[in-house]
């Protein structure tokens, strides 16, 4: 059935990605360049991120506040660095309130200056701190070759920005966020496996004294930058001029981090666990975890399946019912296969005579299993569960069989066309641009164990190179 | 104490309102003219109103989708009366990605153009009806004269647009989004009586066949309109080309509705609530419920701060343990009145030792009470109802005492000056225009029960007066 319904992964993973994409009715493009509609599939994938992250978010003790979306322009000139990354990027808004503005006003391509403008106003004495602030908004960079959720000209983010009173606050915060917001929503919400390090310095974010990331790899061996932390040292708390005044009565400037993710996650979803029959969602962030679809309304079959749904609804399982029985059943079983939907339970009048029903794993091409009516809730609740760990497991093991190990540059991008390399950073210190002209970056560096480098400076680190997003 | 922090309502509202702002750290300007920074106590109240009313939504079968911030301008001239409205308000973008834009765009006043334009792709067969779309965003309207929360150039809202097969089903909708969302959160979220009725033809938004209003009144005697809910007719679907096939195979335009609520309600409640402390906020919205503060930690009253923290979240409080002892008690008791938290529980080592704690409710000044550690999460979870309760008698005693009755222009004019006045609308019919000279508006057309008139041809119907924000 898939083949009719979108290109195959491997014959062209772009146009496989475009297909999901319109198919699964998760977005479309938006009128002006690089901008999309978010539709209300693909929009309530990124509610349940939202939700899963914000719960993170706040258990780390930040608190959501709301900055303007109108930056003046002065703002980004304070940051000279900033400014030259961003300035090719920036929409301005130089008409409104019908005339042309004395200061033009920037659109937030991010937050950072604005709220580093209200930290120096907030901040003043050490009791003030932990300042610990997290926004979700809306920001825009103009993208030249816009790819949707994945490069837009709009997005839809978080961005946290902290200040502490000391370098060793800021870096466990930087830290903490990394493992407990974002590693921990990657593997146990995306069921995605995520390398987590430190960036080069050639990599790492301009202000920052240290940027940590998780990177996924994606269906066709690329890498995905899907979050950042960054250690920021003192750099903005100058520029921005944040001091606090210390028990002892001196004034110091702020130590700060900030970090992100951002609707490219949705993009992450699709390219991480996508087949050749649509999405595949992990049960922890599928808007509906299991579909109950009516097959004929016969003999009381449309009855059993809405209290079907129901006692699943009841294990608290979020489900929806299919009853439009006036769409052939194989079509819409396609529908729910695009959707990436992890179990569908079908229910027709003969299954239901015998007192069952079919339960389909999306999981696993082909799974269906004949099972009793009788116990139903609990059986789909578990096998939610399994899912969640399969949808990883098979995450893994694909990256671990596309994951090679290379010595010598020529070795490092013959292996980096299928997948990631990981290399010894010793060696590769400085071959960072010779990777570059063939289009291969560092994605991450840690230590040998897996652990996260204490400073790109340590001896015997890894480094892992791949084609990138 | 409250008169040393903030100016009295009755001496000068509007210092008071901005007093109440920035003393209870709800919000502060922007730098761009008419924009507002919301600080994390505001945000938290915002949040509180979203879930309620994303609960609510969404239980009135509306789904959430997001559409762009960027408009193209030509879009915005295919609704002439559109423009008309919002040119002088809008905010372009001439120049992105480092030159000017062959076509401006316009940062979205609201998103009906460009909703309307999806519409009309994804609208195709009655099949496809209703569409319920649902969108939370921030919009952008210059504002001359503007008043953090109340009309600020950027705000927060949520926009819906639904499309639907006839006229009845798009009218039922457009009422039951009135009273199942609006309505029902004002009266049980937020504590505030409304006057829920239509809007004369004069105060009807300009795209709508009827405008339904939920309208509150402030601590002066103003109304604010709080919400809005359109029947649209087909209006939008002519100018956008919404068309769906019907059961008889004949091409019919959609019949629509679209409502809205805003960071305006910040505002609803700060001014329907206050009193000279700060803000009294209902504990249904309340992001804190209930603050244990600690006078002194001496004795192990700490200890016991905490653990009663812990058991008051164990009953289902939203519970801040204040242990800042470092900071004077008075001090910190003017904040938490500041802040509104309905419920005060302060822990002395002298009441400690006598087995007790000391309650003090936010919403009747002075009602102190010595109560005993034994059952406190039990009795401050039924506090909190009887607040809710108390909170909403007050603001409707305080409406009846400032609601008129008038016959004729003169009687309405002169109590319009401290409170709404009700009027026959069958001999103010022509009068509405000479009440817009007095900046007297009618508020909205009730039947003489309350219920919402079916047309404003209706004879015997009741006209409210007053002075609107």
């Amino acid at each position: 059935m898939a083949k009719a319904v979108l290109t195959s992964k491997r014959d062209d993973f772009p146009k496989w990605y475009q297909d999901v994409v319109a198919k699964a009715e998760l977005a479309d493009n938006g009128p002006v360049r690089g901008t999309m509609v978010i539709r209300p599939y693909g929009y309530a994938i990124w509610e349940r991120m939202q939700a899963e992250l914000d719960r993170r978010i706040k258990a780390a003790g930040a608190q959501n506040a709301y900055f303007p979306l109108f930056i003046p322009e002065s703002y980004l000139k304070r940051e000279a660095e900033h400014v030259e990354g961003f300035s090719p990027e920036l929409a301005v808004v130089t008409h409104a309130g019908g005339k042309e503005l004395e200061e033009a006003a920037v659109v937030r391509p991010t937050s950072e200056t604005i709220i580093n403008v209200f930290f120096s106003k907030w901040v003043q004495s050490h009791r003030d701190l932990p300042l610990l602030i997290n926004q979700w908004a809306n920001v825009v960079r103009w993208e030249l070759r816009p790819r949707i959720f994945l490069r837009t000209t709009e997005f839809l983010w978080q961005e946290g920005h902290t200040a502490h009173a000391s370098q060793a606050d800021a870096r466990d915060y930087a830290l903490r966020i990394l493992h407990e917001v974002y590693e921990d929503f990657a593997l146990n919400v995306m069921a995605l496996p995520v390398l987590v390090g430190r960036k080069t310095e050639r990599e790492r974010f301009a202000g920052a004294d240290a940027t940590y990331t998780i990177e996924g790899m994606m269906g066709d061996g690329k890498a995905l930058q899907m979050g950042t932390s960054h250690e920021l040292g003192q750099n903005f708390a100058k520029a921005f001029d944040i001091t606090f005044q210390s028990p002892s009565g001196a004034s110091e400037y702020a130590w700060q981090t900030s970090w992100g993710v951002s609707t490219r996650l949705v993009g992450a979803l699709i390219m991480g666990h996508g087949d050749d029959a649509g999405l595949r969602i992990p049960p922890a962030l599928a808007p509906v975890q299991a579909v109950v679809v009516l097959v004929r309304d016969e003999d009381g079959a449309g009855e059993r399946a809405a209290a079907l749904a129901a006692e699943l609804a009841g294990a608290g399982v979020r489900v929806q019912l299919d009853d439009r029985v006036d769409t052939g059943f194989g079509r819409r079983a396609v529908e729910w296969e695009l959707k990436g939907v992890p179990v569908r339970v079908e229910v027709g009048p003969r299954d239901l005579a015998s007192g069952s029903v079919t339960l389909v794993r999306r999981d696993r091409a082909g799974d269906k299993a004949t099972v009793p009516l009788e116990g139903l809730g609990r059986r789909v609740a578990d096998l939610l569960g399994d899912i969640q760990s399969a949808l990883f497991d098979q995450a893994l093991a694909i990256r671990e069989a596309n994951t090679a190990e290379a010595e010598t540059m020529d070795g490092a991008r013959e292996a980096a066309q299928t997948g990631f390399v990981r290399v010894p950073w010793d060696r590769f210190r400085d071959l960072e641009t010779d990777l570059a002209a063939e289009a291969l970056t560092i994605r991450c560096l840690q230590r040998d164990d897996g652990g996260i480098a204490a400073s790109s400076a340590d001896d015997g680190l890894v480094a892992t190179v791949g084609r990138a997003y």
